[in-house]
């Protein structure tokens, strides 16, 4: 009987998250925590373990090793050292962290015969993505990141909160870096297949201010973090609603980090681009026709995830 | 304590499935099946009856008198008369039934003080929808028809077949009848905001036969009925998933069936086209850019269904 | 990665609506749809599809030989001839088709290697689910039947009229064969765990006829039948469930035909009792300790269904 | 049309994810959050709206003072200060806050014309819970406490670890006081209606330590607390549950705290016992035939809540 297991490394708040968001939507049968924190792994099983009788669906919970993780579908990266952002609106701050705890499970995890696929989300998540998949081997495409899939959530949410329009009915990506040189493809952004410019001619709430809204969903993230020194709900709901893709094998098409091979112009950098993905992780990038100006920003989005891809490889 | 209530006119082989569709995914919490055939709806009644005990949410169903329809949320009109179509693939064979059943229950649910939205499935659709509308006096949009909805499902699943991607990231729409003279507006349809010419030079699979595609849309119905005589699961699952878009006021850009007040150039008439849906109904026609080519097919499908309407005002 | 994976034999009322169910529900991934008569299951194929853009989960849906059931988890068996039985309120009648029907597919799917859980809705169940274990040799406990699962469901309906309990906090069981001869044992029916005599004291409500009821809810299927000459959503929505607690290795206490050897007194026969039921099938049949009467009123079920097994093995 | 909205006040952790549980689940279409604490409650609900893109139902939340709650089906109480709890397992030690707590905003949304439903989990639950219910003068039942509602499912957690079976095939519940004098009443725990002393005779696995499994329920908050100082998932989980059973009149049993009079031996008290939970609250506390040792631990549990009660009365 084929169940559908989820590793979870690092299990601090995104990661407990992940796990709780995953149970209660019934998207998996099976959930594996490892973190190097004992004391904390087993508060956060605990209370994941009490609230499974009210769930929905019948979800196993247990605590393991990186070995444990060999048979799973996906594995989930959250560990990160998320205080190092105090003072801070620079997710790039994480990398001395991040990037060495990689390299404290990804040669376990391969040698164990994992042969799934990986979701990251760490910080800075594109560097650290292209980090685990240098490092794992694995075909193209399975290792992956949340990158802007949560920025374009972020995007959605304040284009909701302008025009009232279901988020569902609204097609809208950041693109590059998650991290502070992302950008929103405005040209690309549409109601169901309807351009924005169009819908704005028949309802004025959406010839809203466009940079304005820009710059509320690229700082939705530290407004949440300026008071609890975390983002939970946000992200972990955008990593399940990945997981859903990938284990359901979906072939939906949104933002992931990932590969670029010459699309939109960029070789050797992990950036978030609009995705198809299914049970191969990114399965195709797809290119969207972006203006002049959109494509400039995205090449300098591209440069800066390459800087910090300099200071990683150097560390 | 607001709970959600739907009734349901006519218990046939449609208005039952979407009962079951309703309950089984949790969308409503009362159920009022009406219908004149009594041994009919006892039949279907117990057989829902006998599948809430294993369903994930507590629905109550019982049957009624148009009177008690008052205080619902939403009616559904599922009276027809299938039989009619046999040896036809021509919906608005039903039109002798379907009109004159609208004024059996129509003025018994506006004395008893209905005020809330009316869903229409019955064909053919337009027409019947126009003529609940004129007979109830709500205010514009809280009568509408399933429409192209189900087309539009339709013509998807035929892009799915072909290009294997998620349905949800395809973006496509049957417009005008519900009926042989509706057609795909091409120029409109995407994958998450992308023109498929534009992902046709990226995935050769999108170069599919668009006439071959359209005509399989449009033919589906019948293949459907050619051997059970009926359609249960398409049509229910679309009406489930409008009712869902209203009862939560969701704002959702979908196509339903609606009244026309100069929209792509079209008045005195109902027909499909992309719409907001909310607790309102049609809280919005949307117009796309249609092609002069679309639009002239749109102008021929607004006359057969005068053509209809015509014949309804008739009777 | 692991895809949920059901066939689907016989795609009459009750297997398609089983695939409806199991579909709407995001409980599979993948379905095949077996059945000879070719127009028939292009006619569900086709409703299920057009059905699918409006579901909350993808499925794909397929039509196959019976090899290409060999790699599914669980194989659903709704071969049925339910015509046989107009005009008559005995289930048995299906048998001189039932049986004969298994031997069309059992064989091909054992040699193509088919390895899961197969269960039975064909009626009469109990004597058809045994066939089929017998023809495949898996192991005990991987062909089980929906048996009185179903009319488990039904009593509880009838107890939810009386009382306005959630039914899901009701535990009530038919015992014995999916047939005219099962009965409800009230000795062990309880509101979660109170028993109803103990729940009559506080709530006269919980007073009931229990003769009226018991004869309600064996007699539901018929009151359904009576008029459509089918039933449908009942029963798929408790295969749906079963098949559920499978994929998902949920270890529920439900009832189901399973093969008795001891228990309740029974051997060589296969008969509705309540079990554990997980990704094994039947994984325990548990024992209630039933009254004297109970142990007589099942002694003589399990007789009425050995003598259709009787038959069954003449044939 | 009926929208379901749902007030939270207090948005710490418990109420933050009582705020998820029941977006995630679809279980509102409204939610209505109030803290005096202006930084965390935006903090908390950027973190929520940025999920609600990737969720599979519309809601909206929005931040609000307590006359907003006016027209709430349903208020959750979680306004906490748990930091109180540090070094302590004693949850009474909240309560020179919480019952201070309760009168900054019951009078306000009283007077605001407030006629729902308040689900109370502020610690000591059963205190507090009885402190608003004073205060608001409602019909009886329709303020309730969480109370041993998440212990029964701590309770759960703990039979499951040891015996595998699903945890809705498991009724087993704590009785008494949400709090150290609580106790699991044994001589009603069963598998579907059967007793664990029957279960234990066919399954050895039930043939459990029931002190250390008693003990480990009991005790599950406090393993989860004593690292992140907080409970998270198991109380917004059980909460959703109980909003969810009374949103949609459910008439689940399930345990709440709630007021005695008389039953159980008990008057003058709110604790927490076995109700039939639906669209007035508590609608009626179901008597389980406790033993007389069970009987004495509820006395002694009750008079632990007085102790504190009195202590409530005296700020």
């Amino acid at each position: 009987m084929n169940n559908r297991k989820v590793g979870i490394i690092g299990v601090g708040h995104v990661g407990a998250h992940v796990a709780y968001s995953l149970a209660i939507q019934g998207i998996v049968d099976e959930l594996v925590l490892a973190d190097t924190d004992t004391a904390r792994v087993e508060s956060e099983y605990q209370d994941l373990l009490d609230a499974l009788p009210h769930m929905p669906h019948r979800t196993r919970v247990s605590i393991g090793e990186y070995e444990d993780l060999a048979d799973c579908d996906l594995i989930v990266n959250s560990a990160g050292h998320i205080e190092l952002l105090l003072g801070s609106d620079d997710r790039s701050r994480e990398l001395k962290f991040t990037i060495p705890a990689v390299h404290t499970w990804v040669d376990r995890v391969r040698k164990a015969g994992f042969d799934g696929v990986v979701l990251n989300i760490s910080n800075p998540c594109d560097v650290v993505t292209r980090e685990i998949a240098k490092s794992l081997g694995l075909p193209k495409g399975r290792v992956l990141g949340t990158g802007t899939g949560l920025d374009s959530a972020r995007l959605v949410t304040q284009i909701v909160k302008k025009t009232n329009v279901d988020p569902n009915s609204i097609q809208a990506f950041m693109f590059g870096e998650h991290g502070n040189s992302m950008f929103a493809a405005w040209s690309c952004v549409t109601v169901n297949g309807l351009s924005i410019d169009e819908m704005a001619k028949q309802d004025p709430r959406w010839d809203f201010d466009r940079p304005e809204v820009e710059q509320l969903g690229r700082h939705g993230g530290w407004v949440t973090f300026s008071w609890k020194h975390a983002t939970e709900y946000s992200i972990s709901t955008t990593a399940a609603r990945m997981v859903k893709a990938i284990l359901h094998d979906e072939k939906i098409l949104m933002p992931a980090s990932t590969e670029l091979n010459g699309e939109y112009g960029q070789r050797d950098v992990y950036a978030g681009v609009p995705c198809i993905i299914g049970k191969d992780g990114v399965e195709r990038v797809v290119e969207f026709p972006l203006t002049q100006e959109e494509l400039d920003k995205f090449n300098d989005s591209c440069n800066a995830i390459r800087a910090n891809i300099k200071i990683a490889d150097s560390l």
